[in-house]
């Protein structure tokens, strides 16, 4: 496929998803949100050899996560994604070919979570392949769920299990929209993010923008495979990859205790479990407890991304 | 600046722009539109040594027509822009001070225009800079203006001068967003674009999407001094310049003939001319005609815009 092909191919593909809610090409994209509903916008620039490595991963692959991590962001605001806007600057050499397996990726992820491919501007570089994804969503009626409502006494839950993403779920991860989006219908939401930059960091920003601190119970962390093996690897606890490995692209969320124990009794998402990790405690930082009360500050040391 | 000092320096603007209608900046930007409005959604790439050279142009040029490309977009619709959302990928050495020097043109825009920098991510590169911008906007209760709606018998007007933008003002232009606004709140506009790809190339668009032709006069076709002096400089004619020439980034609109006449006496934008350059006809393709009535296709040799 030649570059003018591709160019040709994504402009059919955005006329194609020209339906409602997103209105004619033109210009700009005309995007019609539900009444009453406001905007929610995301965006992520991949830079190739800063975030992925097209001599280890295909293009297919990272034209995915592109989409998957603004997917996951929106997710994050437990709001619905209506339409997607890629750029791309693209290696003069075989930068056609490059494009159909990105847009392929794109386009796959987009399908499955009925957001419309309503713009973009495809541009040639000296340089390496460079991808920017604006994502555009929309809130529920309920409204976002923002990082900073956390409350003293609040139950911390996670979806999933933690740590060793890179090892390759990074890259085929399943954005939590639809739970986001059940767990915001059935409970009050408190705070909400997803795990980008690993549970420690993440979970800070909750409590830092809540005010307060979070006290974990080091045996509920819910522990991967992926996490496990790395610890072999690397002689690193697994709990430590758990804690601080970026990119798992999990939720993290609090809610009133009632709420919480409810909804580890029921596990209402669909092969996904939902964890109970710690509270929210009046006190800041991080703080791992024990069964006979003690009280130790979590050091984190930073986290992993794919090739940062 | 160091990178950090700017990514701080990001994190602050985002804030202190997050009032209404833009909501607390979290995963994602919350942006309350207008009731009933449609948002509007346009984004644009640039990549250094493609559409801009550093050693020519300042990075606060750059940055500010990062901004004012996506303006003139939004224009183009008749719509208000809202909200911008800004993605660098930086050089690894001296990225911070240019981020800064972006920033600033990308602000000073912004702020001028009500613009709230509602998003971004800061990369690093071992290639060329990049800058993605995304424009989120909103129509007016009368809704978009597209480029399919000329009617035979419109009058096809301009704004301004056209031609020989490169020689610099496609760095200083200012985006006709006000005047659309105005031209949309006065008038009945069937059709409307930006010249971005030169007049010829841009009312190509008009006609082919709303099906027919445009007849031009060329003695009406508003002619730039860098036009001419462009014409100077090449031995191409001035109007050819004013035809072909990219980046004029002026209105192009179509409306009823009587409101045109009513408009062209009324003169209503402030500081710019508006000219009626011709007429929208049932036949396909765009014509000189002159006094006499006979008609001559006019050739298009496409485009060219800074360094494509």
């Amino acid at each position: 496929m030649s570059e003018l092909e591709f160019i040709r191919w994504l402009r059919d593909r955005i006329v194609a998803d020209a339906r409602v809610p997103v209105g004619p090409g033109d210009d700009a994209a005309v995007v019609r949100l539900a009444e009453g509903r406001e905007a929610v916008v995301t965006t992520d620039l991949m830079v190739e050899g800063v975030h992925f490595d097209l001599t280890k991963t295909s293009p297919r692959l990272v034209g995915r996560k592109a989409l998957a991590v603004n997917l996951s962001d929106i997710a994050a605001m437990a709001a619905e994604p209506v339409a997607a806007f890629v750029s791309v600057a693209l290696p003069k050499n075989g930068g056609g070919e490059l494009a159909r397996e990105l847009f392929a990726g794109i386009a796959e992820l987009a399908d499955e979570f009925g957001v419309a491919i309503a713009g973009g501007d495809t541009n040639r570089t000296d340089g390496p392949l460079v991808i920017n994804i604006t994502l555009l969503g929309q809130t529920t009626q309920r409204g976002p769920v923002l990082r900073s409502g956390a409350r003293p006494g609040d139950a911390v839950l996670v979806t999933g299990e933690l740590g060793g993403s890179l090892a390759g779920r990074h890259l085929t991860f399943q954005p939590r929209v639809r739970e986001a989006l059940l767990l915001h219908e059935r409970c009050e939401l408190h705070a909400m993010i997803d795990l980008s930059d690993g549970l420690a960091t993440d979970l800070g920003h909750i409590v830092e923008e809540s005010g307060g601190g979070a006290v974990l119970r080091a045996e509920s962390i819910p522990i991967s495979e992926a996490a496990v093996a790395a610890a072999n690897e690397d002689g690193r606890g697994a709990i430590e990859h758990a804690l601080c490995d970026g990119e798992d692209f999990e939720l993290c969320f609090t809610l009133a205790e009632a709420e919480a124990k409810r909804l580890i009794d029921e596990q209402p998402l669909e092969g996904v479990a939902v964890h109970r990790i710690g509270t929210i405690s009046r006190e800041a930082g991080l703080w791992w407890e024990t069964d006979d009360g003690t009280r130790r500050k979590i050091m984190v040391k930073g986290y992993e991304h794919a090739l940062d």
